[in-house]
């Protein structure tokens, strides 16, 4: 099947959906996306994806040119005209296309929306039985990492480090402390039993699926702090693993080449994972 | 005149030019891009932007999809198809568009080559003869400034946000000084003729234009400084400037607010900007 994407109005496929050149989401990064998870053909967490992507938006004051309620409706018609069972749906607002190129806002110009889904079978992926491994890397970002930019050129670098080395992601340096991965937030169990993720700031994108994670342990009366934390810790950790949209939890078991603890995935990240596939399944709409 | 613009191989009418949604540089701001003047028709210190543009992409490892003197012969044949006589042709090479959407690189995907012109008398523009304003703003771009890439969202708020104000630059201010403009370099001359401009870091983007007038200026015994200046100090100068490929050199008048000497352009910046026209004339090809 061709997969079918959304853009300004119309249902094109993938393969022939375009933009101009002088969109400013290409010439800019003058845009902000997002990325809901699709399970058994139900959207995952997705109030709280949108509500990112208006805060986003407004951030960058780039009014969204469909409402909320409307861009759901292109939600759920991608994914019926995709057949999706599982898989992302992936959203891209742009300050649009002007007839030329200026730095400053275009006046009278519409922004672009920009929808498409991919197929991901995010619940039986084989990294999540394995583990992954992530490498460190600077952190050379901007200073608004809480805006959801497709400004991505420095987590692409450091995601291509990572596919290099072999390892599934690439945790973020900043003053000594893991910020966050390329594209997931990163945890660590410690030794205690204390759940450690850092805190939201503009030195991290504040995650969704991190969000909801966070509320599901201190649910089950895991103890949860909030606040960075330092390879040297995530070593000596009983466990470390991301969140994100694409990939739920998934524990991490080694760190630049070392090992965390015994070097298998953590039965805390396990259930944690367990968990937020139950809530997935039983709220997506 | 409908403009022609140039995608991956075709001359096609710009309001047309498309390119795909799954395009890196519109996913990930994935791309490098150059801005050469063009000037009676020929274009200026173009080899500085097409070496620019070789390093740019190096720093990224993206590959050009076309040799430096295809590049070339597409300007050309641009300029001729638009009749441009005075304005700016405009490069942006992105790392393609793949099947989905992964932030590694790609492998097998050819890089998007895109080019246009647009019209702009530099040489008459009034903003050169009263001089402009700027604005300062904190300085939250990533740590890779010299790489000229299209993750330009912190630029395009800054100078939204001189725009707003009425000014014609935002001076970006990291630790208490200045880095350069929102698309300019800045430059003052102090009260003993000293002309001062930021050294070249990856705190900046090293400018073609910049480059250009320290060696101009330098050619006619004026003393140049490569360092780091506050607002405090471009204050207390007697001139104030920027350079960039699409103004040459343009006196500042203003910084937020308060006036730079008497207001009025100095006769340095206007001495320079004039010997950066005969040069431009002279040595475009």
């Amino acid at each position: 099947m061709t997969p079918i994407a959304y853009v300004n109005g119309d249902f094109v496929p993938l393969s022939e959906a375009k933009v101009s050149v002088l969109d400013r989401g290409f010439l800019f990064a003058d845009g902000i996306y997002e990325v809901s998870a699709v399970l058994d053909g139900k959207l995952v967490d997705n109030d709280s994806h949108l509500a990112r992507l208006e805060r986003s938006v407004g951030e960058i004051k780039l009014p969204l040119p469909e409402t909320i309620a409307r861009i759901k409706e292109i939600q759920r018609e991608l994914i019926t005209r995709n057949g999706l069972k599982d898989g992302l749906v992936y959203i891209q607002v742009t300050r649009g296309a002007d007839v030329g190129r200026d730095f400053a806002f275009p006046k009278g110009v519409k922004p672009t929306l920009m929808m498409f889904t991919s197929v991901k079978d995010i619940v039986n992926a084989a990294s999540a039985k394995t583990g992954i491994g992530v490498i460190t890397v600077p952190d050379i970002r901007w200073a608004r990492r809480d805006i959801k930019s497709v400004a991505l050129l420095a987590q692409v670098l450091a995601k291509q480090a990572a596919a290099e080395a072999g390892a599934g992601e690439a945790w973020m340096i900043e003053d000594g402390k893991v910020t966050e991965g390329g594209s997931s937030s990163a945890f660590i169990l410690t030794k205690d039993d204390v759940l450690v993720t850092r805190e939201n700031s503009s030195a991290i994108l504040p995650g969704c699926t991190r969000k909801a994670v966070v509320k599901l342990a201190e649910e089950r009366q895991l103890r949860v702090e909030e606040r960075a934390f330092t390879i040297e810790e995530a070593l000596k950790a009983k466990e470390a693993f991301i969140t994100s949209a694409s990939s739920f939890v998934q524990p991490v078991v080694k760190i630049d080449g070392k090992t965390v603890a015994d070097g298998k995935p953590g039965p805390t990240a396990q259930r944690l994972r367990e968990i937020y596939i139950d809530f997935a399944r039983s709220t997506g709409e």
